[in-house]
């Protein structure tokens, strides 16, 4: 822009009002060259959509790549693909440790700031910082967070309240509440889950919310019927099942992400939203292939929605990007040689109908294991494989017969783990729309907070 | 330069040779907010350096990474770090695999086509597919392979010559000699190991390619005395050895890629030069933490060296990537916990002196297993960690010795495996110098050798 001023004084000084109009012509036309993307990608826009995969390192990526690949029968890419501008570092500023968690990850990309791994939006010394939401709702901005863990998470947290630890979860939900900008709650449409620490026998946040004016919805049914721009939803006691397990009135994040999407667009200051695909992390904690894989899959419908919104309405910038890795999760493991292939294979993860966590389950209720397998995977296994689950399910131990179950789609599908935690290296950056062209390159997570507060800043 | 040229013809209608000049220098000045980066990122290069770690994951970069600021004391970044532009797709054409080995990797970015597993810059059809190395040469540019395995192996095979299988090592030697295009040799500087393909008892190709005048050199020390800009160097019988493990007379790869870049640079018509860390993935295929990181080690200061000739020349285009990831290997793994942290910890890595490899030859040859550690591990160890190597000695097997000494390492620095074959998530791609534009995004590996034929093809 200051340039493009500079070009102008140029102008008026060499030709003295000589073909001035013109000049401007071609001044606008001949940066065109470096053109339309440059433009559009150093305008500032008008919303601001940050979406997080937790936990979705690149072999996940890969693997729904794939798997949805071979659903299609075609190579495909996924929503997010086409729009890598680079990839970030994610370690905290932690006295004992250099991987991530989730909260420390959310502090850097929603204040800018490196802190301790449990930190919900405070520094080392424990001193409140400022977040991307708080400045958004100084600008009077409407605000969204759409995620499928549970809103006092620590993803969430950390970009609406302040807290020394994410596992104080009924503090965070009062603070959801009692935090105020100028006044006014932070964030205007919320929806996830944590009907366990909103709704307890000493407080009932979604009461005080709705005394608030806002609309409080617990289905998928009441959401898609929502006509207000303050809302409240709460879907699950602590996070939503993963979606490959979900009730017909769990809400999907796409579902989530078009509710919030209507009612946040009508505010004329735009708004910022933020879209989490919590369980991609829960599912790899678990080491789950199967979960993990369901999870981005609702992740990937939900990127699509917002990106569908964007290039329409052509004033709101997405950022899609993870907060860390999980699992030490690998596209490709132990038991692929040069002799039987190098490959990574969907095929029974495809014909999974429900998660291993799930049919675990159902064994512990007393179904039977080779029943439970057949009726939720849609493809013949092996007796070798179907005694493993046999002879965990014959321990009374779910979560053994977990594991078994767990094994078999690892193996088959070449899909290896490495811990049960998280692992540190850069995960990828993906940016669309105006604004976009301060996503570049490497860059530091507190770098996804620094870009959005110069964006909000330029309003 | 199209729409620069359509500007330009719009001026002359518009102002009709009004202060035509005037709006020549206003065109030139505008186009600058694009500015350097832009202007030089299109500008097309006089060279040509594409750099491959082999094996080279995004965690293996994490690790060094971390490594590296430990034995600063200070956070840093690798030499490549600040020229992230993106990542690339490696999966191979192959009818069972979707995980690429070497030789298909390398056929893509060679030549710009997909291929099977095992190819050497042949199609499915085993149809000779016309790599870069061929294109620089008809441009009568000079080409340098610097290599830290031997010269026959997939990576340095798909840049020179055409093979059925990458398993034809002789075969591969001999066409490295008899492969010509317009008579002459494809590649000037052949730097690398593989005595045994390059000299054998049938056919002794050093002889032949000194008789077409090749100067000879397998030592450091020869080839730093190096005046003949023909030349041949043979450091290994197979691969040369591991950083760490490296006698004085074996040059680093940063020795290699002065003596190449010293005589590529004379020819004014541009070089084309391909540079591996091989043996980043011979490492990982073994699991061994402490031969990965020496041999990034390596690989960092043979890409600083070509980055820092690419800097003063400013005709350079440098591009450095991966072929795959190889190991599964994870930065953070089992045994971290929230309780005991979420770390990376390179400590004892730093402390070694040889790889476990090493090691556990010296104990096989008789020496004693705690000597041996005390002698090559600057650290103590515990007596638990003592024992398994002891115990793993006491049964004469040194593949058990060296999994033994290594198992140290992963606890130790929590580092992950999950198979001894590659893996097949996306890499990262880093491009610096003019026509670095072409790179950016996601792109397929085959975009390599499109881009780069793209280049040659301005020339």
């Amino acid at each position: 822009m200051f340039l493009i001023i500079k070009a102008r004084f140029t102008v008026t000084v060499t030709l003295i009002l000589t073909a001035f109009l013109s000049v401007f012509a071609i001044t606008e036309f001949i940066s065109s060259p470096h053109s339309q993307s440059s433009k559009t990608s150093s305008k500032n826009p008008k919303n601001v959509i940050l979406i997080i995969g937790d936990g979705m390192g690149m072999p996940m990526i890969n693997s729904y790549r794939t798997l949805k690949s071979e659903k299609l029968n075609t190579p495909v890419q996924t929503a997010w693909d086409p729009y890598l501008t680079g990839m970030q570092m994610t370690h905290p500023n932690d006295p004992r440790d250099n991987i991530t968690d989730s909260s420390a990850a959310a502090t850097a990309m929603a204040t800018g700031t490196k802190t301790y791994n449990d930190a919900i939006a405070v520094d080392n010394k424990h001193q409140q910082l400022k977040s991307v939401t708080e400045a958004a709702k100084e600008n009077k901005m409407s605000v969204g967070f759409v995620v499928t863990s549970d809103l006092t998470d620590a993803t969430p947290a950390a970009f609406g309240v302040h807290n020394v630890s994410r596992k104080n979860y009924t503090e965070i939900a009062d603070q959801f509440y009692d935090e105020r900008i100028n006044g006014s709650h932070k964030v205007d449409v919320l929806l996830g889950g944590g009907a366990k620490y909103f709704i307890r026998k000493d407080r009932n946040l979604a009461e005080e919310f709705q005394k608030d004016g806002y609309h409080y919805v617990n289905t998928k049914q009441d959401l898609k019927k929502n006509q207000h721009d303050k809302l409240l939803g709460l879907f699950g006691e602590v996070e939503l099942d993963k979606a490959i397990d979900r009730e017909n009135s769990t809400p999907s994040l796409k579902d989530m992400t078009e509710a919030a999407l209507t009612q946040l667009q009508k505010n004329e200051n735009g708004f910022f939203m933020l879209l989490e695909g919590s369980n991609i992390d829960n599912a790899a904690h678990e080491n789950d292939v199967v979960g993990a894989l369901s999870e981005m899959e609702d992740f990937e419908k939900g990127v699509q929605a917002a990106l569908d919104f964007a290039k329409k309405d052509k004033e709101t910038l997405v950022i899609i990007t993870a907060d860390h890795s999980t699992g030490g999760f690998s596209y490709g493991a132990e038991g692929m040689t040069r002799e039987t292939g190098y490959k990574w294979d969907p095929s029974l993860i495809i014909a999974a109908k429900k998660t291993p966590g799930y049919m675990a389950e159902k064994i512990a209720e007393g179904q039977d294991a080779e029943k439970v397998l057949s009726t939720y995977i849609n493809m013949k296994l092996t007796e070798n494989e179907i005694n493993q689950v046999k002879n965990a399910a014959s321990q009374s131990n779910t979560a053994a017969v977990q594991k078994s179950i767990q094994l078999i789609f690892d193996k088959r599908s070449f899909s290896g783990w490495t811990t049960l935690a998280h692992t540190g290296e850069d995960v990828p950056v993906y940016a669309y729309g105006p604004g976009k062209g301060k996503w570049k390159g490497l860059i530091d997570n507190t770098q996804q907070a620094k870009n959005i507060f110069a964006i909000l800043e330029q309003k």
